[in-house]
């Protein structure tokens, strides 16, 4: 165990030290849904090129074969000629054994089998609902949250067991109430909620900033932004580059209708192209037009917090997003796995994602401040307490403060609000396993705008279907 | 003037305790809008039943006939052979000479001409967004808003001036936000909003009473609510009679299917017999079921705030819900007008409405605990301060005191804060006469889920088709 | 059991109908330290006295005798021929039977020995802090809170299982944080703490009111407080009789500064006439001259929360105060009891108390808007929830429902905010049985002026008094 | 002006960045009570040796003369051999031409001539009311606080009108309250207040870590430290050193009771040797090892804010405190001033105040978090909004963002709770310019234990002999 875990040594030791100083910091990392296709092998390819870390990865998955196969996928990332670091990858058989010893624990699982995900999506859409994503608010969000209760819960009892000093970093979706789940009955737990949308405003902004100040597109990093909000639907209150404020250059191009110019094409083309992520942030921009705050998370996020952009497919082609269907996330998952040869060829290049730079700054090896989901002590003036917001947070060795969130107009405020609100609901259902409470989160959605008779009959169908995972619900 | 605006007097006066012991109190009540068809007529009613009061009654109105209509109306009133006492009745000439010496202010306008209300209703219908009423919130309710704020101010302004200390009662639409309008800027003001709908769902009750207990159908202040929320949107937190909860029996009934059988047809039926006002009071027991608590307003009203029920006419008749056309409005208002006839040959019977009984307590003549609008400065806890909300209060002389409300289930919690919400954003609007912060209001109202880029444009059609009024806004 | 404990009864019970109309009402009332020489008498002679009740009242108390003597006792109130009712008057022989079947349960204990009162009193004047009744705060409520910890649990917690539909008044102190206990774990329990301190007040007020308006001395009642502030530090935003504003006359006479002349004479014969509970109402002057609000409690109450004039007996004398002191205490618990003969040759007189009306309006039996002690929700806006706060409520049948505190100038507001930071933490610390805590909440009070090593011994010293006690606490 | 000022270049400035990064930063800076003798000469020295900025620095001061001499000094300073860059330094005529193009602004005042600390100190002395240092807190902070109102809304409106855009630091005392004042109608402003009692306790902790680990003294800024509090009354929530925990080790000192031997002999050597500023830190860790938490700011500070040690010199020299009397103030100010020679003969060392480094923070030069004051905006939980705390704020580039402050433990928290609440009194008299609550402010300083009446005549004494600046106070 790295020092971040240690207790109290009342003499400096300087081994540890020296260890820290010369070499490389030891670190024992339990990742629970280690079978995971994506997430696994980008967290490997990160600590692959890590200057600071080398230790131990350990692999928990009811999938227990999917963690065999990141285990041998492991070799071609840490044996790959780029990489800077070696860390033993193992397969756990129990996730009291992961956890062992652990000084950070990540989890990144699929609640059920991904046919379940037919019931969030394919339901829902039959009595006229339509989800872009599914899996954070509406139908889709509310069915992931019910089944994630029981397993969230496990998940923080046995943390606060085996190793209550590791910390905790979730990407689970729905980020927010599984995040809060952890906390439930052990608010002393070291756990946020990492995602990375918002690199994605930054990102469309740095294009921007490129063609608006006639410089190569700087990095993301460079892009200042005041975040706030909960994940996925987060808000930003201003926008800087080089101390210069981005939010007037936006104001131009949004008051020209033509930038909203029906993109009903473009999205057919990208669904037949099976594009479900990239965008034209015309959302985040309409946002921006109509409430003086930049939507700061991909359209398709966006449009699942308010109702007024998908009341059909056609109308929401016309703003340019396209929904991941069903088929598309039963196809991905249940396809041929990547190849190690894959891998070895490849250049062994930054993810992009956090999660390491994070694991550095909390072992006070970097500085480091950005946007991460908490329960709400007052960082979003005016949230509830508990409540799971998205902003910033500033890591120091063993320590990670959320910065006060900056002030958004009153009308992002109003929206973002509702999200909490439906957020709350919910997580109250996921505490007492409500099935009445679940419905009512889900009637809290804006995307429900059907009778309460009708939405009650999809949300028992979709019940019923999941109702394996559902045992504890009544 | 009467005792409650009298400055201190340092020796008691017995005058004045004789005068109140042994006979009528004298007041003078300034009438706002005082050429309305409906309420200056019941007022006078309840007046000239009134045991302890006597007076004058001045009306004005921008429709100087219309009040003078009421004016030779009022000789039919209090000459009528049932009147308990007296009151002149004159009409002013200015806002400033009702105001003056006057002990209570009521205030009940029409903000803009009749055909107005076409620019609220119908627009909005060809978008695609219905309305019931129109007058609260949604499309009809901002715009209305948006018509009263100077309005509203200048009241304020002209009582702070001319009668700081007389009691002001607002019974006009949008209530919530007109009332806040007359405190902004002077917060010392004793005015406070009135709405008969909880009597509604009162009577709806004690008819289930009778039924349920094989009695007589008790008077409706028999039954007790706990009711709280904001106007139009208020929710009963319990139900008793006699100490009897009454929440379990409506548990029995709501539980049954067949009370949600669809109510088209008696809908199509008052629809075409033009009776706007009766209801099934299915969405307050739709409500119950899925929430814990009964709505306790009107059904037109309760489905304005909630997106599940409008989504067509078919489907809000499937509820026993009509909505009242604005043909029927025009229809009311520009037909011919009461006789003196009329009046004085029927008996006099209290209206129902509490104004009357809310004077007397003021004046420490009677007791009186009733549901009442008011800023919230923490009667209705979680909500901010300042919003107007309706909840119980309890008038004694000279001294409106509001109970704090009692808590309600979570979901029903989650409606009012988004209602609250909407007014918040409404009420920053009409203090800032701004048009980007009413179309956010507009955005805010559930009923509104079409595109923003449509929502816009019926919305400038809206301000345009009014925007003699508007002058203010920008 | 009478009605408000009655579960539905579907069809409505014409026979209790009946019984309340044409004849008394049934009640059990449990009386938890039965054995009090005053309280018991007390309520017996206003139960005596009422016109709407009749039924048991069983005493229980750990003195077995002294609740026995009360017994005896009550044969000459319920006998005596102004005697108006009725009740069966039983002692119990545990917690258990004395609730069984209760409609009311009244706790008025002493908790511990009255030699207890020796630490509470003796110790921390010897290290020079003084107090004058020591109950509420300061070293010696400090004490009475710790002891009073397991006993209010336990109260709470029995009365849940047998009797969780009885209404409990507690007239224990210190009131605020006893009343706390009774709720920690039992938050729907129906309780709420009562004291007559204002009432004090107001017959103060009602002899001035006879001399600024050259009138009879009102009634009590008729003095109209805005009454808010916790148990024993309650303030007055306001007074009226009649419609006629009190302040502007206090303001006159406390502004001459003869009435502050010292009353340093009268004090002295006051203590050695042992009348310590007369006062001079100074201290609430002298508020009510730096602060705008007036203290509406007894000014040897007063003193306690604020540091300014209990540094010497002389200085609290030249106020006009006196302390009860300790030796008194003791004498008066120790002496000989009241005689059968005391009580039959006096007329029953209505002790002035409103235990019996309390019951009464609960009972739906008459109207009543009261000052009382109860958890705050919201009625004192701008403190914490759970805090026992006073303020008004409206009894209704089976329901009591607080008031929102009117506004109260900064000053006391600031000083009731401290006052309330005391309780919150002496609450914690009852809760967590936790010495550390309960001598941070000594540290707390505003008579602890002494060096905080010198605080520690005195605060040790009184522990170690009454540890018999204190068991639980480390 | 420098970058942080621009108004949006859409076309990014390659001169500019190029003279960022080549070379240094031009910068000006007008400094407020540029006469000091202590601030302006260390201001000028940090900048000297800063490798990032050059510019301008112009001094504005009532007493010109002051300000001049400090213009001569300059000339030492920045011809000094180990300058590293060079300023400008004009004495201005006016506080406009001083805030004309200023980027920083601060703000460094003595309100009134010196002989006013007569009043603030001697005669709350001569009543029994001892302070040790009088300018935050107490009958002195209330005094200063009252001179002081006037100036700062004044520097405030014409920052506001000169100069919007530039950041403002205030250092003048009471700083809490000041800060406030300057924001008072211009909320916008970008100030701040800083203050560096925290380095000394980091610096006390750095020499303990010395001792516990067997290592160098460390950097101050190796001591981490949770703050949170009031300006004068900080708390550290928690103290690292290198990842490990000081509290424990702090609770192993502060049990032992030796720690806490009168240090009366040396803090009478200490007082003649009119070493003010030196100390035990015996009250911090009094408060520690009685709250919990550390107290972080020096003793004399501290003392300040509690009831318990300053009854008497003799009591506070047992804590080892010393008070800085009114004559050595005198003293100090009006003896000779430092000469140029003793500048240029003695190393230019950097002063450890911290206002370059977050001047060049603020121009995104470096990257820094550090505890300053702000008005609450959420970042310390549970005290009311716009009240000015100290906590922890993230610096970057044109942006000063707070942290959210750690919990302390309950009894911390109500200490800080009361000087809140005594601060927001104090800012409302300072608004009002109300002799009334000024006086109110007095008594709710923990010092004043002294009767109400007694406190009154203090209170006038001192009104009285500063009237001369009081003219708006009423």
């Amino acid at each position: 165990m790295s020092d971040i875990t240690r207790t109290l040594t009342p003499v400096y030791s300087n081994k540890e030290s020296a260890s820290r100083v010369s070499g490389k910091t030891e670190i024992k990392i339990a990742y629970i849904g280690g079978g995971s296709r994506e997430w696994a092998i980008k967290l490997m390819t990160d600590l692959a090129l890590s200057e600071h870390l080398k230790g131990t990865l350990e692999l928990y998955d009811i999938d227990h074969n999917a963690a065999r196969h990141n285990q041998i996928l492991a070799e071609s990332v840490f044996k790959h000629e780029q990489a800077l670091t070696q860390f033993d990858v193992a397969v756990a058989s129990s996730l009291e054994s992961a956890l062992r010893d652990a000084d950070f624990v990540i989890i990144s699982i699929e609640p059920g089998p991904i046919n379940y995900r037919h019931a969030d999506l394919e339901i829902p859409a039959r009595y006229g609902v339509l989800q872009t994503v599914g899996d954070t608010t509406g139908p889709g969000g509310v069915m992931r949250a019910m089944r994630c209760a029981t397993l969230f819960e496990q998940f923080g009892r046995t943390i606060e067991k085996v190793c209550p000093q590791a910390w905790v970093i979730n990407y689970t979706n729905p980020m927010a109430v599984c995040t809060a789940s952890l906390f439930r009955g052990y608010p002393d737990l070291k756990a946020f909620g990492c995602c990375h949308e918002v690199f994605g405003t930054q990102e469309m902004l740095a294009k921007r900033v490129a063609e608006w100040f006639d410089v190569e597109i700087p990095s993301r990093t460079e892009i200042k932004l005041d975040i706030s909000g909960v994940n996925h639907f987060t808000w930003a209150a201003s926008a800087r580059w080089q101390g210069n404020d981005l939010f007037p250059l936006l104001d131009q191009i949004t008051s020209n209708e033509e930038l909203f110019a029906s993109k009903a094409n473009d999205a057919l083309k990208q669904a037949e192209a099976k594009k479900w992520f990239s965008g034209h942030y015309l959302i985040a921009f309409d946002l921006f037009r109509r409430f003086g705050a930049l939507g700061a998370a991909g359209d398709r996020h966006l449009v699942e917090f308010v109702p007024w952009y998908l009341s059909g497919m056609a109308e929401l082609y016309r703003w340019g997003v396209v929904a991941t269907p069903y088929s598309w996330r039963l196809e991905r998952t249940t396809g041929p796995r990547k190849a190690l040869a894959e891998i070895a060829n490849q250049p062994l290049a930054s993810t992009g994602e956090e999660g390491v730079l994070q694991m550095e700054a909390i072992l006070g090896l970097r500085s480091l401040t950005t946007n991460i989901n908490l329960p709400n002590r007052g960082q979003l003036p005016g949230a509830p307490k508990g409540i799971v917001v998205e902003t910033y947070a500033e890591f120091t060795r063993n320590s990670v403060r959320p910065l006060l969130a900056a002030q958004l107009p009153a009308g992002a405020r109003l929206l973002i609000d509702r999200a909490v609100q439906e957020q709350s609901i919910l997580s109250e259902a996921m505490a007492a396993r409500s099935l009445d409470l679940a419905f009512q989160a889900m009637l809290a959605s804006p995307l429900v705008t059907i009778p309460t008779d009708k939405a009650y009959a999809m949300f028992m169908e979709m019940v019923d279907e999941t109702k394996a995972m559902l045992g504890e619900w009544e």
